[in-house]
């Protein structure tokens, strides 16, 4: 197998304890009618019996050879299927806080780098008649979207669908394997490959795009007048993950945007920043000036060149403001302001602008450089769309599912919403010893929700 | 607080993701009668309301700060107990194959360096109304014996005893902690720490120890005349861990020694001997010359000098031979053989003469170094002695305790064993990569345990 592009290698070299290079993705599903109490612990076996796995899934790192530090990728012929695909039992009485508990525990420890980079995990016994599945797999493997998409082709939408097709079969389909091209498009859900890929663009484009660059940079700095604070989100992390997850019915939000003359997207960040002043608050350790997320959109670039692109968006919070009403305003008219920073900007210049606020990110996962510099933004929200309708996997009915991402050095919270057959399902993925009772950002972003509700009925 | 002596940060600095160095016990519990369902999770909520944590239990590593690597000490004032101290459910069925692949699991990823270095886990939902307990301590906090007494201090044996006390309340009985002392000299479990408590010796001795090691060096290349062959336990190691553990009735193995003439500790060396050769036969692997273990045994040194030193004796396994009477023979006279080497020594001779076979493995732990000598013996063989009587923990009878060690490189099988209440309980601990189906061990020893029953009946 060929060497590992300078993309994916650079995942495994910056791996550390602190910094474990792996998404997740936690799904609920309901247990179909009339299953008995081995239901679970039969399907895993069924599982178990697959035993053809596609190459994606037998490849695992080799190396580093030379002093270089490049991985090659090698193919494991004699995967332990045992070892990849799991059964876990919750502990009394399995409520969703017990199922967290374990999600969190299995999102924090590194991936085996002497077997192929991922992990399945079917737990069992959790309350009100359903089970959950717990997917784990490394950077270099696959990106967040990626993972996700991957994890929705196993499933159906026809509830009488019995063919069972787990993600590391040959026969699910295998359109979400055709590498950055869609899936990566959809949403920037990873900073650091988005500046890999701007260096990568960049060396393909030649010295003539220096120009473009720096004018970018001058048009940014221009534009992008206020500074992130420092907050407590902003620090060196350290290794065991915090998960937290819950899902709001879209029609909730969309109500809110509606009567607000906001995008649902601005709704789903007034949210987040009214729940993240309140959590601040009680830690008394809510900044003076408003806390800054950086948001990844897919933007129409000018139209002569073509396609769509994905910019980083800086966004005010408005966490100083108290109102709920006067946050959400703030918040639109902040989206609208950086949207139209990006107007009429080509691919690469769009790309090369939102490379800018994350390079910090890409520097930090560099092992031994010290963050200095104040943080170019407090937190990373991105919003990824998912599937409409109901998905079934052997008749069983998905309740839920929820993004686990990767917290970076100097950003301590991550939050990944994605929509589901009528819901916007949270994902937040924290460092465990810088934000501590993350599963209290449930319940305040429930309260924020309330209080928009409030603010524009 | 201090540096740490570099006995200590070795630990630390050696470890790798394929070389975690952290000891672990596996404890089983009968529930107590009329115990409800909620018995284990409300148990684990009164250890969570036990927020008083011994020193020992705060200790975090702070460090390396300068380029020489050196690790010291801190201490967290802000422990999160709720991270340290575990609920699990096993999956249905909740076998003991349910039970070992879950702590294989845990034995098998690091421990968090930004926290004090433990972890406990209680798992509910076993099989025949027991629950279980898991600790896994970092070789720098403590020893594999020191930690295997500790988990016995904190119980009692009296089962009318309801004071909770978790290992880690300053309320335990604190004998185990009296550092190297008594708890390090009842059994070398630790060839590295041996390894390293030589030179540190040495060191002490000055010069004139040089000509001590000299005679001791030539007494056993003169005795030690056979080598062990190379064989599917001695290569490079990786990650993840299998562990198996199962007790046998100590009245059994006593009979075999009368009518044998042999020791206990002989017939123990019998059943992992015609286990081994059965293992290793069905996978068409078993070495033309016999294996050879490297047994740690306490020693009464000179009378003159006075004590006990822990020697460590190289066996012939005999696993070239079919029968099981003569493989039990040719182990006692290897024994008997093996201690005569360190008859009248110092105790400072015969650390040196144990300390060369090991010194391998020393090496082996440091990154980077290749192992390209064949290899001193093929497998490591502990017999840690424990409590006679039953011990119980709140009431609960503890069924067994099953001690979990630390492959190394070039070492990829663990044996260690100890005894309680009747029984010698035995834990196998594999690298899983290179040790297949390690559960299979356990039915070999029973077989073994058989066939020396029939040959000596």
């Amino acid at each position: 197998m060929p060497i590992m592009p300078v993309t994916d290698s650079m995942f495994l070299l910056a791996e550390s304890r602190e910094h474990p290079m792996h998404v997740g993705g936690l799904q609920l599903f309901e247990l179909p009618e009339g299953a008995g109490p081995d239901y679970v612990s039969d399907f895993h076996r069924q599982l178990m019996s697959l035993v053809d796995v596609r190459q994606l899934f037998r490849r695992r790192p080799r190396g580093p050879v030379g002093t270089v530090g490049q991985f090659a990728w090698t193919s494991d012929e004699q995967l332990d299927l045992e070892y990849h695909v799991r059964l876990s039992g919750l502990p009394r009485p399995g409520r969703v806080r017990e199922l967290l508990e374990l999600t969190s525990r299995l999102h924090g420890y590194l991936l085996d780098r002497h077997r192929p980079l991922w992990e399945f995990t079917m737990m069992e016994g959790l309350q009100g008649n359903r089970f959950a599945t717990y997917t784990k797999v490394h950077h270099s493997l696959l990106d967040g979207v990626s993972a996700l998409r991957l994890m929705q082709s196993s499933l159906s939408d026809d509830p009488s669908d019995m063919d069972v097709r787990p993600p590391w079969s040959p026969r699910v389909r295998t359109d979400v394997f055709s590498g950055g091209g869609r899936a990566r498009e959809s949403a920037a859900f990873d900073p650091v490959r988005a500046v890999q890929d701007l260096f990568q663009e960049v060396r393909g484009f030649g010295s003539a795009t220096t120009k473009v660059i720096n004018e970018a940079f001058r048009e940014q700095s221009a534009t992008l007048s206020f500074q992130a604070p420092r907050s407590m989100f902003n620090v060196a992390i350290t290794g065991a993950r915090r998960f937290a997850a819950q899902g709001w019915p879209l029609d909730r939000i969309r109500a809110v945007g509606k009567a607000a003359g906001a995008t649902m997207n601005d709704v789903m960040l007034a949210m987040c920043s009214g729940a993240l002043r309140r959590y601040l608050l009680d830690l008394g350790a809510l900044p003076d000036k408003p806390l800054v997320a950086a948001i990844p959109m897919s933007l129409r670039t000018d139209a002569s060149i073509g396609g769509n692109a994905i910019g980083i968006i800086l966004c005010d919070l408005a966490t100083t403001e108290a109102e709920a009403g006067d946050r959400l305003r703030t918040i639109h008219d902040s989206m609208l302001r950086g949207k139209a920073v990006y107007h009429g900007m080509s691919r690469l210049q769009i790309l090369a602008l939102s490379a800018v606020p994350l390079i910090p990110l890409a520097v930090g996962m560099i092992p031994g450089m010290v963050k200095v510099a104040p943080p170019a933004f407090n937190v990373l929200i991105s919003n990824v769309p998912g599937p409409r309708k109901p998905l079934y996997w052997n008749g069983a009915r998905m309740q839920g599912v929820y993004p686990l991402s990767i917290p970076y050095e100097g950003q301590a919270l991550n939050i990944t919403v994605t929509s589901y057959a009528g819901n916007l399902e949270f994902g937040l993925t924290g460092c465990r010893g810088t934000v501590p009772h993350l599963q209290r950002l449930l319940g305040l972003l429930e309260d924020s929700l309330v209080d928009l509700e409030k603010a524009f009925s």
